[in-house]
């Protein structure tokens, strides 16, 4: 039987290039080796966006647009949101009243986290659980393997300490131990060479008008050692070239040579990028436009991830509940 | 209409002489006056109890045949169990987001708890948050009243801020203010006079056996003044004599002559007062063995405040989704 997996996304902006490479492109390949459970995590989304959680509901749908349009399959892949199926809270519950408050203070994500954000309040009790819930969704399905980033491997070790404290607790091998699936995807910086992010604004969405993407990408920095249209280029140092590897390979050795011998200046090839880009995204937002005219099968493909994962919820919680003593009563 | 009032006990053991004349007695008063709530905070006997948790499936049947044993009229009030509402969690949950991790930090309770528990280990993230779940239990039915004691009223107080916070940050009036009923209850220590505890088994149970009774009175310690039988006493100090005030209040003038007089040993007097306890729980202890024969009619019981209440909170649930944009999407 294939492995399970559980992913998310936190709904709390459009989906952009970064999404894609970095976690939809995988997610599509993923499919087809596992039994996927990719999840809408709003319930994360809102640990942050609390003070502003107007717009979560609207990235809800709209990002599960993004998912299927890109790939993701809802015949393959239960696709499902968060605070749709309550048993993670259950389980998040159980979790909180075993998991030491010195392990979550002492996490290095959260410790980061706390230094870097300053422009929203993030000392609350629920922050300090991110990781928990986390922890929760994981094993509520008994996931055994977690695609994961190099930075999320703090996360990844609370859960698997989770799943080791709940089974030593209570005598038996309840959850596994989850395995992390570090994912070698190619990276994508964004617009400004800092790390693409909706909070830098320096993202291109998935979603974004052709004319939109040919001005955002003609602002991109490029190499600065080239000051003249006549000096040669340093294309490995420039981001722009970076962008041709992910979205224009086949282009990319042509470009490499005509900048190095200053065949092609800077606006040339950004244009020349820009045009690459809004081809490579047409059949993407082609695939957007036609599920936004149908909304409701949308809802009708989350309503069916619900039920499906929710079996598998239900059980894991009643066998929980069995464990530790809080018995239904066949209420 | 009348006022809503929620109050909870923790199912982590029998009820005992405490419990009925610290808040049984009440409740069987308040359910006249007020739409009475009354729950079994089956998460949070868990919260301290998550090391050896097996008693508590037992104890939440048990509690609730004692509370109707004890006059509780599920005509009158809603009885239910915390963990069928899974709406609890999720109110938990938004407020989780909304409180300061530093005002749960310095909460009196929590510093004291910390300090005096020593024999499990109550440093967990859960604990931490016990009053922001004993918070979404009463907002979640937008209790305006709450009966508690001098200890818990930083608890309210914590809650009242976690309701203003919530309405302030949404701009909306969600959530009530609720107020506390400090209730004047009798005070009644434990057979060593110190506070009657399950944890310090100086306690006579409601469904304590009478010989049993006769025993755990016998063994009181009475005024340590009097040493021989016809050395004169002091009543007020004694703590048997304060339990005839509770059990046998027609009778206590006369031991109290009696006892200053010399003209009753400290022996007889006690024997004399197990008797009148246990006939006080004669008819408490027939309509236990009554309920008890009929377990499913508790069961019946359950259900039936489950769902009453189940109403009530689904409403404040889907008004607060609404509110912070986390919509159901019609799923």
């Amino acid at each position: 039987m294939k492995k399970r997996i559980l992913s998310g996304m936190r709904p709390t902006g459009r989906l952009h290039l970064g999404h894609l490479v970095g976690a939809l492109e995988n997610w599509v390949r993923l499919q087809d080796q596992y039994q996927c459970y990719f999840m809408v995590a709003d319930w994360h989304a809102l640990m942050s966006e609390y003070e502003k959680p107007q717009g979560i509901s609207e990235y809800i749908i709209d990002n599960v647009v993004d998912w299927i349009a890109c790939g993701v399959d809802p015949q393959k892949a239960r696709i499902f949101v968060q605070s749709q199926v309550k048993e993670h809270l259950e389980l998040y519950m159980f979790f909180s009243m075993i998991i030491p408050l010195g392990l979550l203070e002492r996490c290095p994500t959260y410790k980061e986290q706390m230094r870097e954000i300053t422009n929203r309040d993030l000392s609350t009790y629920g922050f300090l659980g991110y990781p928990v819930l986390q922890a929760a969704d994981i094993l509520l399905y008994k996931a055994e393997v977690v695609p994961v980033g190099e930075d999320q491997l703090p996360h990844l070790e609370l859960t698997r300490q989770i799943s080791r404290k709940f089974n030593n607790l209570y005598h038996q091998e309840v959850f596994p131990d989850p395995k992390a699936l570090l994912t070698n995807t190619q990276r994508l910086l964004g617009l400004d060479g800092r790390k693409m992010s909706k909070s830098y604004n320096n993202f291109i969405a998935l979603s974004e008008e052709p004319q939109e993407i040919r001005k955002k990408v003609q602002n991109m920095f490029t190499d600065p050692a080239r000051v003249k249209l006549t000096d040669p280029g340093h294309p490995d140092k420039c981001n722009v070239h970076s962008y041709y590897g992910v979205f224009a390979a086949e282009r990319k050795p042509q470009i490499n040579t005509l900048c190095r011998q200053a065949k092609i200046g800077c606006t040339e090839c950004k244009k020349d990028l820009a045009s690459r880009i809004v081809s490579f995204l047409a059949p993407i937002q082609e695939k957007r436009r036609e599920l936004l005219r149908n909304k409701n099968d949308i809802l009708q493909i989350l309503a069916q991830g619900r039920s499906e994962v929710l079996r598998v919820a239900q059980e894991t919680i009643a066998q929980v509940k069995d464990i530790v003593g809080i018995k239904e009563h066949g209420i």
